[in-house]
């Protein structure tokens, strides 16, 4: 079987992204939403097409409390031959879906981890997918139904993974949702603080609380839905924390407590999956104006060297900016000699 | 009275960017460091100068725990001018202090708000602290020792702020500490997490454990030092988790905590210490390769637009990376048409 027409239930950022990477390859999409002009809009986005009877399969791209319903809702319209759904937690759905009347193996449980800081079928990319790792939990599905899953997988492009949807759900709590916790803790203690205290942030509170400004609607949803495994984690920072305000005068104790830190953070893997690198940063000071970054870049292509990642840093109140690249040791070191031949405020890489 | 000699006690990062700024400004400096290799390789790189009598001011820019100590040693040495320091935090060294047979008007709290996560002489900048704030507190200092503290600053092209030595620690302790202990805190959670796991790690949990990588010795001293201002401050985090887990399964109560948060974000001020500015953020999905940042800069340029920060979003195993720039609005709507004219792969700015 190939997929020839999907529905998808929900038109905000996924449900649309995922229509727009299906229309894309030709795959006729039907999109609904229960916000009618919500739909109507995403159905504009992906674009018109005649109606089709029966879809291959049906995705459920509404919020994580809703998949159940949803689905009893399709159900009820008569479509059961195959669901999938994105939601961000996996075990609350599922345990959900055994209430309905539905063959479970008709539904394939996943989550494209992609994500924006904006939402709605506006914000929608057909590319958002691209490369970003697609969990799906196989067991108990009909082979037909995990076919179509995959093939869906691999029109957006997504890196298909497998993984139980319990150990899914201690995974993601792990490294999404608490950090969203804790960065949504350190920013609401900025509420009511003087200007002038703010006015002194440096980039560490900066990119600490970025994932703040995050959407509460959906957050709200996550969170109680994964509640089950967020417990332990926030038992266990409390505990790190009482621990931390008991030796808070003890600088041994302290620096164990970052050091503990410095491992875990050691444990994230660097760019493209592997693991995590050893980059050599290379600062430069630019004016902050039109024109700087290109012609530096262009000195990075001039010499070529590969630049892996880069930072901004803003001085206040001053139009200057640093730069730093990240490179590999060799290419950082030709960078350098080149930039400072042809006069560039560049320092030692290290 | 004008700088023409400084002793810098402690041949650290911050010293040693004091030196480097101060000698390109024709100021002799001496360098002093309780490791005397430490202080060879700094004199070294600010350049030896020929011994010179009694030095105008003495920076002390040694541990915060040992600023009391270095300044009785410096005053057993018959050196009784003036001193200025440099510490993260400044209530301690001025009680410490007030137990020293010295005249407190001649010794100026400082902390110039400029830090790399890498330390030693070798990662010294003379422009580390171009623009960043320089916090004083001129409480009861001597008017020439306040004047040459001041140049000293200036020297240093450092943005003057005076705050108390209360208020500044207390102001440290939320927009700086706070944030260093939760980082920790947060990525020493992933110790021990199976690498299946860290693999879905995405810029949210990088973000957000970015300042765990710090340095241990350092931020044992500053923490520590701080423990009066930090306690309640974390008093009040855990007590906020506790709330979150008591009503971890009530959505609107986890929606107001997410809430709380978009708040304390939308606080902390934007580029050039001006408000929060509300950037466009345009998307463009490049090959990562040699140039192609270059070759996107150069459209920046040609379009006349001025790129305000921008990320780099890399796909795990896929050789491809999403930029997002930021930009005005004005600016990013030019610079979206531009883009697609000439072929690139660009997505709707919002």
């Amino acid at each position: 079987m190939s997929l020839t027409h999907v529905k998808v239930v929900g038109s905000g950022l996924i449900g649309s992204s995922i229509a727009l990477a299906l229309t894309a390859k030709g795959v006729a999409v039907t999109m609904a939403d229960i916000d009618p002009q919500a739909a109507a809009l995403a159905q504009d986005l992906v674009g018109r097409r005649p109606a089709i009877t029966t879809p291959d399969l049906i995705v459920i791209a509404s919020p994580v409390s809703t998949v159940s319903q949803v689905i009893k809702g399709e159900i009820e319209q008569g479509f059961n031959l195959g669901f999938i759904d994105i939601s961000s937690v996996k075990v609350n759905p599922v345990v959900e879906i055994s209430t309905l009347d539905l063959d479970r193996s008709r539904f394939l449980p996943s989550h494209p981890m992609a994500g924006r800081e904006v939402g709605g079928a506006e914000s929608a990319r057909g590319d958002l997918f691209q490369g970003r790792p697609w969990i799906i939990d196989p067991a108990g599905v009909a082979p037909e139904i995990l076919a179509a899953g995959r093939e869906l997988i691999e029109i957006c492009g997504g890196h298909l993974i497998e993984m139980g949807v319990a150990e899914h759900d201690q995974a993601v709590a792990l490294i999404s949702h608490l950090p969203q916790i804790l960065s949504t803790a350190l920013a609401s203690r900025l509420e009511g603080a003087p200007s002038e205290w703010l006015d002194l942030a440096g980039s560490g509170l900066r990119d600490t609380t970025r994932i703040a400004a995050s959407n509460p609607a959906l957050w709200r949803e996550i969170i109680s839905a994964n509640s089950e495994a967020l417990r332990p984690l926030i038992t266990q920072v409390i505990s790190d924390l009482n621990d931390l305000l008991a030796n808070i005068e003890s600088a041994p104790q302290v620096e164990e407590f970052i050091k503990s830190g410095n491992r875990g953070r050691a444990m994230i893997p660097g760019k493209h999956g592997g693991v995590a690198r050893n980059y050599t940063f290379l600062p430069v000071v630019i004016e902050d104006k039109p024109g700087q970054l290109a012609a530096l870049f262009d000195e990075c292509a001039t010499a070529e060297v590969n630049v892996e990642d880069l930072s901004i840093e803003h001085s206040p109140e001053q139009f200057t900016g640093l730069i730093t690249l990240a490179l590999s040791q060799s290419d950082a070191e030709k960078l350098y000699s080149h930039l400072l031949q042809r006069g560039w405020r560049a320092h030692a890489p290290r």
